[in-house]
C-alpha cells in the first residue's frame, strides 16, 4: 500500500512540515520506499517532483522538505509497489492536461479489473493500475464534456460517480486536482484537519519536529491537510467514512457526500 | 529570446556539467532570468523540474547542477520572457502524453499568428506562443495518426513538416522528444557536439569549470549535446543550417534534413 498527502489552502502555503512527516514513512517509520512524488499548483501552473528512490534518503525530498514552495493545492504520494515495478514511469502523482488545465492524481490501493475498462483520449505511460484508472477518469470526462462544464456541481457530481465506481473495484483512496479544486475519495483510509485562527503548535508523529503555526500564518489563513493517517500527535484529525467523497477549495470543504 | 540545451546519449548520462554552463546564462553571464526548466527521460518515465526564478540563484537549479540524474534524453530551457508573463505555467519544457508516451517541448523564438491555428485534442494551460505551438503539433499528429505509426521515418517526416511550418512563422528553434527520439529544428541558432572515445577535457565558457570526460565515461559511450550557442571553449561545435531538422537516437544522428 501507499500513503497520500494533500493540501488545500486559501493563501499560497508551503508543505515542508507535513511533507517532513510523510517522507519519514518512505523507508524509516514506514515501508513506503518504492518512490515518491509531489505536485504543487501555483495558479494554473503545476510542478511535479518525482523520485523512484526512497523519500527518506532522497536529495530531492530533502529539497522539498527545506525549500518552501508556496502553493494553494498540493498532492503527494509515497509508494510501496504492488502492481507495476519500481520505476519513474510508475511514480505518482500522474499528470495530464484536460480542458486547458493540469490534472494530477495520486492513488492508494488496488483496482481489480480496471485494465479491462476501455480508454479514450488518455493512455497510460507506465504499468500501474493507478495511472490506468486516472486515464479512465479523464477519458470519461472528456468524452462526456468536450469543454469544461460551466456548472462546477455537475463536474463534481460526475467525478464522484467515477471515483465511487473505482471504489467498487477494490481498495481505492484518491486525491485528484484540476488546479481549482482538490477532490478526495476514501474507500478505506483518509483523514483531514483544517487549521484556522487561533493557530497553535503541532508536533509530528514521525519525526522530532514541532511547528508553531502562529509564526507562519496570517489571521485569515485557512489550510487543510489530508493524509492516509494523522501526521501530528497533538491535534484532532477527522476520519473519512468509507465511500466518502469531498471537494475542497481554498482550504474549505465545499461539497461532501458520504 | 531564450536558450536551449538538449542531450541524447546511448547510456544514462548526467547533464550536471552542461547545465552548470547554461544556468549561468540565467541571470549571470546571460539575461535569461525569467525562469528555467529541464526534462529528464529515464526509460519511458519523464520528470520535469521547473522554476519561475532565475536559474543562477535557484536552489532547485543548484540541485540539478550537483545531483547527477542519469538520463538518455534531456531537454532544458532558460527563459527571457517576450510573450506570456513570468509564471510557472509559462515555463518550458512543456509536457503532454501522446500515444502512451510523454512528449516534451522547449522553444526559442516568436511565432507570429500561431494562435490563429486551430487546435484539437491538446490545449495550452499558459499563455505563451510556444506552448500553443506544442499543442498544435500534438493535435496535428494525433489527428493524423490515432495510434503511433509503425514507420518511424513517417513520424519523423511528419514532425519535420510541422516544425518547418512553424519556422515560417518567425524565429523558431525547437527541441522536442517522445522519450525515444530527440527532434531538433533550427531556424536561426542551434549547435551540437558528439562526444565519443577517445574522450578528453572540456572547459565551460560561462563558469570556471573543467571536466575530464575520461573519468566519467565508458569506451562505448556516445553523448551528444545540443545548445543555442557552444557551452565549452576548447571543443568544436557544429552549427545547424537555417531550416535544418535533425533526429537523434542514443547519441547518434539518425536523420538529417537541411
Amino acid at each position: 500500500m501507499c500513503e497520500l498527502l494533500g493540501m488545500s489552502a486559501n493563501v499560497p502555503t508551503d508543505i515542508c512540515f507535513s511533507f517532513t512527516g510523510l517522507a519519514q514513512r518512505g523507508g524509516k517509520t514506514g515501508p513506503h520506499k518504492d518512490g515518491w512524488g509531489i505536485a504543487f499548483y501555483e495558479g494554473k501552473g503545476c510542478r511535479v517532483f518525482q523520485d523512484p528512490q526512497p523519500s527518506v534518503d532522497s536529495p530531492l525530498a530533502e529539497l522539498v522538505r527545506t525549500y518552501p514552495i508556496r502553493s494553494h493545492i498540493v498532492i503527494s504520494h509515497i509508494r510501496k509497489a504492488n502492481r507495476g515495478k519500481v520505476d519513474l514511469k510508475n511514480t505518482h502523482p500522474f499528470l495530464r492536461e484536460l480542458w486547458g488545465s493540469y490534472w494530477t492524481f495520486a492513488h492508494n490501493g488496488q483496482l481489480k479489473g480496471i485494465k479491462k475498462e476501455a480508454l479514450g483520449d488518455y493512455l497510460p505511460v507506465g504499468t500501474t493500475d493507478s495511472e490506468y484508472a486516472f486515464c479512465w477518469i479523464l477519458s470519461k470526462l472528456k468524452k462526456k464534456f468536450r469543454t469544461r462544464p460551466k456548472d462546477e456541481n455537475l463536474l463534481s457530481s460526475e467525478i464522484r460517480i467515477l471515483l465511487s465506481q473505482l471504489g467498487k473495484k477494490g481498495v481505492s483512496n484518491i486525491l485528484l486536482s484540476d488546479s481549482k479544486f482538490l477532490f478526495a475519495y476514501c474507500s478505506t483510509k483518509l483523514v483531514y484537519i483544517t487549521r484556522t485562527a487561533p493557530f497553535g503548535e503541532a508536533r509530528l508523529i514521525d519525526a522530532d519536529m514541532t511547528v508553531d503555526f502562529r509564526k507562519h500564518t496570517g489571521q485569515k489563513d485557512v489550510v487543510t491537510v489530508l493524509a492516509t493517517t494523522p501526521l501530528t500527535q497533538n491535534e484532532i484529525w477527522t476520519s473519512f467514512l468509507p465511500g466518502e467523497f469531498q471537494v475542497w477549495k481554498e482550504g474549505k470543504l465545499i461539497l461532501r457526500y458520504a
